[in-house]
Formats: C-alpha cells, sequence, structure tokens
C-alpha cells in the first residue's frame, strides 16, 4: 500500500488503533527484554489524508517483528508518516531509522533531555540525541492535535518530557501511555515503579491518565478498562511463546512480579540542575549531529509473520 | 578500585577470562531478548601493566546488571581500558559509552560497514557508527595481540569484520567467539544460524574456533568444551529468573530451540559492492561525528548485584 490511499480495514473518520507490537511486563534476573507496545493510530487529518502514526517504535530486537507487524497491516515501512515517540527511553526509540518518510513526534524536553541525559540514566544512552535527529522533529505540547481526534496528553515524571497520545476511537477515549504508566497494576497502585525524573509529577500524570481515559493502552502491557470496583478489564489475551527454555529447565526460576520494587534514580535532583545548565547548549549538539538515515530499498526481515 | 592496581583476585602472569554477564540462546515470537555473553580478560600487556579487558559490551537493557558485575568484581566502569567488540551488532555494542576511559578495539571491516550498513541488516541500524566512534578505536586484525597470551582471531561471515579473541588461560586456549559461533550446538552442527555477510566464510570461521580452541565462550551461550565422542561439556551451570510469568500462564508456551531455522540476510550479494562503493566515503563519515560521551560521576544503578 502506499501513503495516502486509504486501507481496506479502515472506513470510517474516528481514528483507529491497532496494536503492532505488545507490550510485556515481563523481566530477568539479567537483563531487561524490555518489550514495549507499538501502535498504529490511522485516521485523517485535517484536510481529509489518510494518516498513518506510529506510537513507539521498540528496540533493535524487535525489528523484524515490527517489519512482519506492518506488512499484515498492509504497510510498509515507507508507509509510516509520523512517528510519536511518549519518551526517549531506549527501548521505545530505537527503531525510528526504520521510518525516514516520518516527521518525529516528541515533547522538546524530552528532546533536549536526550541530548544530554544523566549518567544514572542507564534507559537514556549518552548517544540517544545522535539518534533522535535522524528525522525531521515536530516538538509538541500538552494539548496539541495530532490530527482531529488524535491528540498529545503531557505525562511528565517518568522521564522529562514523556506524553502520552489521547485518541477518540469509537470505543471511547482511549490513552496510550508509554512508561508514564508501565503496567495495568499502576492504575491502583498510582506509583511509577521507575522514576528518572520527578515521583510526584510522575504520580500527578497517572492520576491524569485515569481521569481522561475510558481505555488505556500502558506502556509495557496489554491494553485495559477499569471496572466499577476497581479491577483490571484486560481487551486483549496474553500471548507469548519461549524458544530455548522449558518449564523444568534446570536452573529456571519464575518470580513473582508483585515483588517489582519502587526505583527512584539517584541524581534526579542536580539531574534538573544539570538539564538546565546545559539548556543554551542544546541547538548547537541537535544542529551538528549527520544525518545517516536515508530510505533504500528493502527485501523481507527473517521472520514470517 | 584503580586502573593500575593488580586485583587480590589475580596474582599469576597467565591472562584470565571472567563472565561478567552470561550469555544466553533466549528468544521469543515477540522480539529478541539477545542477552549476549561480556566478558571480562584481565593480565599483565607488554610492560607489566595490569589491562581490564571487556569483549562486548550488551545493550542497554542489560546496563545496570553490567554496572553491578563490574562492582561484584570490584571495578568501576573508568578501571576498564579496552573495550574488545567482536562485532558491530546491537546487542554487542549499545554500553560502549560506559567506559570513557577505554580504546575500542574492533575489525576495521566491521567499523566501516557500520556507518553504511545495508537496510536488510535489521542487527546494524543505520546509527551504529554515531555509536562506535564515541570513544578512541584501535583497528586490528587477525593474529594481533592485544596484550601477551591475548590475541586477535578473525572469525568473518557472521558479519564482515567478525572476530574472537583467543586467550591462553591455566586451563588452556580459551576463544571469546562472538557470533562467529553463537551456541555450544553450532559446534556440531557447523553452520552459523544467522548470517549477514557470508555463510561459507562464516562456516569456515567456525572450524577455526574448533581447531584452536581447547574452551570456546560462544556469543550467546555458556562456555563449553567438546568431549572426545562430540559431546558438549558445559563449564559453567545454567542460572536465569523470569519476572512476571508463571510456567502455567495463561497464553504462555515453550518451543524447541532445535528448530531454529538457518538464515542468511537476503541482499548479501549487492551488500558487499554497496560497502566496497562506500569505502572511499567512511573517512569522513567517520571524522563528522561529533562525541558525546564524557566521563560523570556515577552512583549505583536499579539493581543489586
Amino acid at each position: 500500500m502506499k501513503a495516502g490511499n486509504p486501507p481496506t480495514d479502515h472506513g470510517g473518520s474516528m481514528p483507529t488503533i491497532d496494536i503492532l507490537l505488545p507490550g510485556f511486563a515481563i523481566d530477568t534476573d539479567q537483563g531487561y527484554p524490555a518489550f514495549c507496545g507499538v501502535f498504529l493510530v490511522r485516521g485523517p487529518d485535517a484536510a481529509g489524508r489518510h494518516r498513518n502514526i506510529l506510537v513507539d517504535a521498540a528496540h533493535v530486537g524487535r525489528r523484524p517483528f515490527l517489519w512482519n507487524a506492518l506488512a499484515a497491516h498492509g504497510l510498509d515501512a515507507e508507509d509510516i508518516d509520523t512517528v510519536v515517540l511518549t519518551h526517549a527511553h531506549w527501548d521505545h526509540v530505537q527503531n525510528i531509522d526504520l521510518f525516514p518518510q516520518a516527521t518525529l513526534v516528541l515533547h522538546p524536553d524530552e528532546r533536549r533531555y536526550a541530548h544530554t541525559p544523566h549518567a544514572n540514566d542507564w534507559a537514556t544512552p549518552a548517544w540517544t540525541g545522535l539518534l533522535l535527529e535522524q528525522l525531521p522533529v515536530r516538538e509538541v505540547t500538552d494539548g496539541e492535535e495530532i490530527i482531529p481526534g488524535v491528540d498529545v496528553i503531557g505525562l511528565p515524571g517518568h522521564s522529562p518530557g514523556s506524553i502520552g497520545v489521547v485518541v477518540q476511537t469509537e470505543r471511547g477515549r482511549a490513552t496510550i501511555t508509554g512508561d508514564a504508566l508501565h503496567f495495568a497494576y499502576v492504575a491502583l497502585t498510582k506509583r511509577n515503579p521507575l522514576v528518572f525524573w520527578d515521583a510526584d509529577q510522575a504520580a500527578r500524570s497517572i492520576e491524569r491518565v485515569l481521569t481522561v481515559s475510558d481505555v488505556v493502552y500502558p506502556g509495557h502491557d496489554r491494553p485495559f478498562r477499569l471496572t466499577s470496583d476497581a479491577g483490571i478489564d484486560y481487551l486483549e489475551p496474553f500471548a507469548l511463546t519461549l524458544t530455548g527454555l522449558r518449564p523444568d529447565t534446570l536452573g529456571l526460576r519464575f518470580a513473582d512480579a508483585s515483588s517489582r520494587p519502587l526505583w527512584v534514580m539517584p541524581g534526579v535532583k542536580e539531574q534538573s540542575k544539570l538539564y538546565e545548565k546545559n539548556a543554551d547548549d542544546i541547538q548547537r549538539r541537535i544542529n551538528r549531529v549527520p544525518k545517516v538515515v536515508r530510505p533504500v530499498p528493502r527485501e523481507a526481515g527473517p521472520e514470517k509473520g
């Protein structure tokens, strides 16, 4: 399918959300698989042109799976015209170079911070800014419209410029939250388990998501609604196949996720000062990044959907 | 511990290998966790000075675990003076920015290729070259010595400039192979399951590893010896804890790893031509990369070893 052609499965005028890659709440004691949700939002822009908007891009370990998911939706990478980043953490941004036709949409604080991240911020390597500047950038803040019915909501705290995307769908207001709300259970605990910027801001952002949303698409979990008795009603089944392990593999253990501790990055106070101090130099940092991304024809990846 | 002081656990003159992060052969149908082995090679250089050499750096999802593993060995990131990359794939290189005091050691073909990777090469994003140039680079080829008893072995095929590190240890010649040999079973099948450059070269590289090695440290598996009856004798136990899953989680399936197919990247033929074509422009590409890595004090990460 070429950009501009309406997809056969999208005839209405309300925008739609499809899950391209599901988010997972899986961890290990040897590293983070860090599989975030990747979403396709489709609908007409103000001029009536069909738009294919990707929200978050995942890390390199999901690249062939992302190609296949796009193909399963009748799309090539070139058909994506907009890539929204909920934030600049490694597991959400690394595949943006697949979309050379797209404009990158993110919050100005997130963009700027990514050029001088704190040394303790293990989710934002020093080279993150070099990666972000590979696409043309549109900076957006709370309340801005991406297309009609698709709006930015400011959700800072997990990171300096975390945003969500609120989509007016046929089943109500759906918010793609990024890691302002990683997991469904966070809607009950109301504390962000992984704070790289400001824990109080992060708690207010969770409240805000819950206030505005009929349906929540979390950063690392399945979409859900809250039931009237404060239960979690998942809208999609869990599905995952592990290769190279069996339940009885010697040395394999399973741990309860409810033990996930709350973590606040050491140095968050000095971090905001560092950010202010570096602000004057940001435009120079942005300007000097060489552009290495350019469109090239591509054949299929190793996985077949 | 400061660089230059001999570690208390290393008194001999032969170099040693420690596993900082174990490699795992785990995959999923939703993405690659891609946990490669990260190794610490220690020994005196030709001038008798103690050296701390990291072989491969893993991806960002293992960053806090790498900090902790270094600490468990009495080291800070600043104590690492050399980072050898077996190759430039995403899951081996992303944490090099943690080591601002280190020289990056890799093969010239790997370095050059990483500046203009093929569009089908999902393991080498277009921005890989920007990342590699963040440390001073020493290019090495087959047979070069890193320190006495620690030598480079050329193992191309999986990627253009894959190398291994052969270490003369007290238990014999040990080869850290990178993904020239991902998994122990490859020592029996003698075919690389994931070829991004040249399948025949990759097969010869496997033979070469087996010829020179008493012990093999694979890219994504535990160290092993081959037994006299062509069996695999692992030298370390398997140990992994999964959080957020249980063996009976609804929708969770386990698949046999023996079904891992052989894959050769579509476009490997045109790829070498592309590489030749871009060769003249490489120095310009290298020179224009801005340096964004600089030493900053750091406190502890979220995980405690």
